[in-house]
């Protein structure tokens, strides 16, 4: 099985390659998680209205990721397909549950097909609006980023660089963006954030069909995003069992301000638990399901200042 | 197995005799769901702080209904437990699902407990605030449901007589409830109604210790509620797959009125749906994602008024 997967994983040398090129493929991936059904209905619709996502510099390809949890109705069947994409695992043919080998499918059909653009759709049940996610400094993202948020002003800029381990889907690709929209719980369909999904998406292929052919494009000077800084748990009790819940103050405040003093947890016993940095931060992922199991309540960013004008 | 079933399944009987004598126990029921976390976690807080639910005249316990459906923050493992309590199947020792025989040891712990008041506690990601299901015209039910409402005016009686198999946990004991709050996500909690839940099993406790007591209780003269008429699948395309979502005008209108030509549900192109029925309706479980796999958009209420001070 190793042999199968000795693929090349020069990724930064191929970037280098595509941000000169054009960009000639371009996937959808939506059910990466199987209970985020925006992604999955938004991918069923361009099934059927192909017209919407096709443009003329370059082909558009749809795939819903894990369909066995879309079945389900679960985030995933063994474990979550978005951690099983770093290089190591994929190259590990003793890692063999559901999502492990699913990963090493989708890897393997990426490279086949010679995506070099990927847009991976999720949805969360925090309050986090039109979010895009973005792992790094890419000029190439950040100047679509800048140009995103200035045709939609509720586009909103995260940027994940350093938080994770690079197992994500959107790390097997050169060129690449997490669509994540919510609030919305796990499993129904919300028709305003589908619409605003569907809309991003399509001024996200109008922008590499201008770029391909070399239309020219307007930039903001600057672009406003989020920068991840850390993670914050949820207090435990002695036993290890969940101690306190997000303050009510706290919910659905995701992107505002927080500052020192400001409220964080609100034991069962109705005890408060306050922020003590001294930073002004900008919390994200507030009380999303998903991540209970994972113990996160919450996730802090900092606001940051990107030049688009002096990007190489 | 059928022999060690032999209960007497008399319940209208026993009725008869609960309501011209005290209640004696009650049962807090949590996690009949595994993934409606607030009943999950105001059970443990019960079981943390036993005084809360303390009263003098009756003695209360409390249950974590599907454990294992708990700790893998999912609905049910084979089946969804609360429809596993009719007594034809609580009879029938075939059924060997997970839930089934769940259900049978439930039932049986209320016989062998002697509850004669259950209440269980559910969420919803549907915008119905503060809701009390009754299962029907029960006047000691009726009563208590006017006196929450008089006490706080954000609590909702939705009556489910005749919509149902009689197949919920509620239906095993003689005089029982459901709480279903919401809107919250599966599998997270939301502290403001968390906190308003609790609120509302204490006042009904208070309102079990005053009637045991025989202490004075004033009733408003009528209760409004909202009586279960029909239910609202979403439509299909031609093979089985969902086609439409509920319109965002209807998204989170839970209990307000629904007139002939309001908009119901969005197809993915962008068509709409209207309501085609004469009647003003009340929508109720808008979008409730527990539903989907069961193809229900909606159930349709109507505005009903009944008089307290006529009751037997």
């Amino acid at each position: 099985m190793s042999a199968a997967l000795s693929y090349n994983f020069s990724q930064e040398k191929l970037a280098m390659n595509v941000m000169k090129s054009k960009i000639d493929r371009v996937a959808i991936f939506g059910g990466t998680h199987g209970n985020e059904s925006t992604g999955v209905y938004l991918i069923q619709k361009f099934k059927s209205f192909p017209d919407r996502i096709r443009r003329s510099s370059f082909e558009t390809l749809t795939f819903l990721a894990n369909p066995k949890a879309i079945e389900a109705r679960r985030r995933y069947i063994d474990l979550d397909l978005n951690r099983c994409f770093s290089l190591r695992d994929l190259e590990n043919p003793d890692l063999v549950a559901y999502e492990q080998l699913l990963a090493r499918s989708i890897y393997r059909q990426i490279k086949t097909d010679r995506i070099n653009f990927l847009i991976d759709l999720h949805s969360t049940t925090s309050n986090m609006g039109l979010t895009l996610l973005v792992d790094n400094d890419c000029p190439f993202n950040l100047r679509l980023a800048a140009y995103l948020v200035s045709r939609n002003s509720e586009v909103i800029i995260l940027q994940t660089e350093g938080s994770q381990d690079k197992n994500r889907l959107r790390n097997i690709c050169d060129l690449s963006l997490t669509i994540e929209v919510g609030g919305v719980a796990q499993g129904i369909l919300d028709a305003t954030l589908f619409y605003k999904t569907e809309n991003l998406i399509l001024e996200i292929l109008d922008y590499l069909e201008k770029y391909n052919r070399e239309i020219e494009i307007s930039y903001p000077q600057d672009l406003e995003l989020y920068s991840y800084w850390q993670t914050v748990n949820y207090p435990r009790d002695e036993e290890g069992g969940v101690a306190a819940m997000i303050h009510p103050w706290l919910q659905g405040r995701d992107y505002l301000p927080l500052n020192e003093g400001d409220p964080l947890f609100i034991r069962f016993d109705g005890t408060e638990i306050f922020y003590q940095g001294q930073n002004t931060v900008y919390p994200v992922f507030i009380n999303e399901s998903a991540y209970w199991e994972k113990n996160i309540a919450m996730s802090l960013t900092q606001k940051k200042k990107v030049s688009i004008e002096s990007l190489d």
